[in-house]
């Protein structure tokens, strides 16, 4: 579900016509929607609302700090990964208390920064981390607290560089070795491991993978419990899938939240959830221009002035990302977006970038109407892992983000100038 | 060939210890020998000699204006791909008239500068380009000078995203077609094409394609010329591997021009180049900080502070990088770098960034010597495609770059903040 739709013969986002912004904006840009922002955040809430949850929003999928804003305002919290994504959420007027901090590479000074600002709790991802964070607390003279990330070992049926649930990835600590860790740290003086933390990849299209992994850490709880320790709170993470391919691809969340509440209901621990994607990813689109067009061998390339530095996920990951024209002939005017349907009288091509390498393109062997030099293409569902993967590769500037709210849009980034290219080098 | 080497027990760059960089400017942060980056263009200009070709510099593989400025002063030209890159080649000092143009996807505004700047010649990848090019120059009352990309059909051997002389791929004009090409455009009013244009890919281990690709352009400029077209100068491209794995994995440049002279020595048409990797490649190491050590499953993880925003070979093409610690325990002190030598008392380990997924590694089950907490690691042959890709993704700041220069360094980009993280975004 998302605000972006063709009315009149072209493609609107929410109330402003998508060309329109490419005239005024240039492209390639980034287009949100606020309206589907919101909708998302407010779907993970109501949805979970039997558990009273903590949504914070996973900043590293989209950290633009003015959709931070928004959510922000709309009562979300935030899942943070860095100190720049902790300066992120704090700039965008977050409540430290509604944010949460992961990754198994904490350094001292982060650690220190997010004891300062007083964030809810540190997922913890091994034992070298779970003492120096207490270490670096006691230095400060305060008191951390932290949940231990453990791995359930399920198989999310993701890319295999974003799944992350697995026995022997980097991520958390084996699920059978958690019971052993809150032995070992029963008594730290200046962390308080009061909760459990589960994230088993991203994206994630199925509900059993999430009911296999609750149904493991209800268990550890349960026998944690039974030991003698407190468990808090449950933060169940992230990783509910969207749309690429086709309108009914992913469940929405209200799935996953009818099989994992009845589970969880009546529970003595709070519950937090993660969301990034499911929130960001259908609330984007990147916008793009047809720069040539040139046929190499078998081959027809639309080449557009949107590149794998703008969007590194389909070489990166084999992601596909849906592509349409703007404002297509009359017959190629569809009411939904889906992989699986032809274009009339269209053309199979591949999508590239300006990059000088092979692997620069947005998609390959695509059907679509055809198009020619000027043409705009939307690229859809971009919101996510967009932006915020993007670079300066072959010294391209970053582009723009515009934020679109009814009928009005404002631009949110501004496109990079040459000059910001090398301000750092100028010694 | 470069000057990172162990004395007195640790890696010193030149003559600066590389602890004693990472001590002063921080962790991770690239560090590049001024001396390698030199002796490899040099190398590179004084195989060819013969030929008195033309050297540029292919910019995006790093294009620091700082080590830019080194090799204009040596008397290097310049390869660019983009605005940015040729706003850069100016900033360091290069003379337009050694700059070349390349890229499938030359905006208008792109090709107004660069026509306005003087540049010594536009590469062209398509009919729509060419014509595109003519147009612009025309309504700027000014003549334009082309090359013919030619894609000569040759297996360069190396990896997917990255191999550029096939048929069906987006770069040049297939081979067989270049006469027509030709023919069609002898007579544009305002882009003179007076050139032919190879690049086969990168890295290329092997003498072969190149032979192969040179015998076939010879043929075809003797085709041309036996048809009234005056080919005035063959650029040979670039691709010229490095040594990543082992001190002999790569030929030489010497090699490669032991080949191709002969076959071009006398010919009537002047030569250039366009090394990027092979200069830039071996001058460079990513220093970094061992934050955590961690068991998961059955893996060893070494978890440090660079990750896959600060270099993204290892996951994007599955790239092999030499990494070894900065002051090895005596008995792992090896005189040279090689992937087949295995540590003494070592241990099978990833070498992993702080970053949420599980692509984000730098070495996959690789032998290392034992590390710790605090432990420096240089991370090799990191100077070509490893800051030019990196990214702000978990909201990173981008890592400081450092050249040594004898017994001296210098900072050549300082280490970004957080706000430097938003600044584009304070609406």
């Amino acid at each position: 579900m998302d605000f972006f739709n063709y009315k009149n013969g072209e493609l609107f986002c929410e109330g402003v016509p998508a060309a329109k912004i490419a005239a005024e904006v240039g492209t390639a840009c980034y287009v949100y929607s606020k309206a589907t922002l919101l909708h998302h955040y407010r779907q993970v809430a109501d949805s979970f609302k039997e558990l009273n949850p903590t949504v914070c929003y996973s900043v590293k999928s989209n950290g633009n700090i003015n959709l931070c804003k928004v959510l922000a305002e709309a009562g979300c919290g935030f899942d943070v990964t860095s100190g720049g994504e902790l300066f992120r959420a704090l700039a965008a007027g977050g409540d430290p208390k509604k944010m949460i901090y992961a990754g198994v590479g904490k350094t001292d000074d982060e650690i220190r920064d997010a004891i300062n600002v007083g964030i809810a709790a540190f997922n913890i991802e091994s034992e070298a981390e779970i003492e120096n964070i207490d270490r670096i607390a006691g230095e400060m003279g305060k008191k951390a607290i932290g949940a231990l990330r453990v791995n359930p070992d399920v198989d999310a049926k993701t890319h295999a560089k974003t799944t992350t649930g697995r026995k022997g990835n980097k991520f958390g600590v084996d699920i059978d070795r958690a019971e052993t860790f809150f032995e070992t740290y029963r008594n730290l003086k200046n962390l308080h491991v009061g909760g459990i933390h589960i994230h088993i990849g991203s994206p994630v299209y199925e509900v059993q993978p999430y009911i296999d992994a609750v149904a493991k850490v209800i268990e550890l709880i349960d026998t944690l419990t039974g030991r003698g320790h407190k468990i808090e709170w449950l933060d169940l993470g992230g990783g509910f899938a969207v749309n690429y391919k086709t309108p009914d691809q992913a469940l929405p969340v209200t799935e996953h939240a009818k099989a994992l509440v009845p589970m969880l209901k009546g529970k003595p621990y709070k519950i937090a959830l993660e969301p990034g994607r499911y929130i960001s990813g259908n609330s984007g689109i990147l916008l793009t221009k047809v720069l040539y067009r040139k046929v190499s061998g078998p081959k027809n390339f639309v080449i557009v002035d949107a590149g794998m530095n703008d969007l590194i996920r389909p070489t990166l990951y084999e992601s596909y990302h849906h592509v349409w024209p703007v404002k297509p002939d009359a017959k190629n005017l569809f009411p939904d977006r889906n992989a699986d349907r032809l274009p009339v009288d269209g053309e199979v091509v591949d999508v590239v970038g300006p990059i000088c390498e092979s692997g620069d393109y947005l998609a390959k062997d695509r059907s679509l109407p055809k198009t020619q030099r000027g043409d705009l293409l939307a690229v859809f569902t971009a919101g996510a892992y967009g932006f915020a993967m993007s670079s300066n590769y072959n010294n391209r500037p970053r582009i723009a983000e515009v934020l679109v709210d009814g009928s009005t849009y404002k631009i949110i980034r501004r496109r990079e100038t040459y000059e910001d290219l090398v301000a750092a080098e100028r010694i």
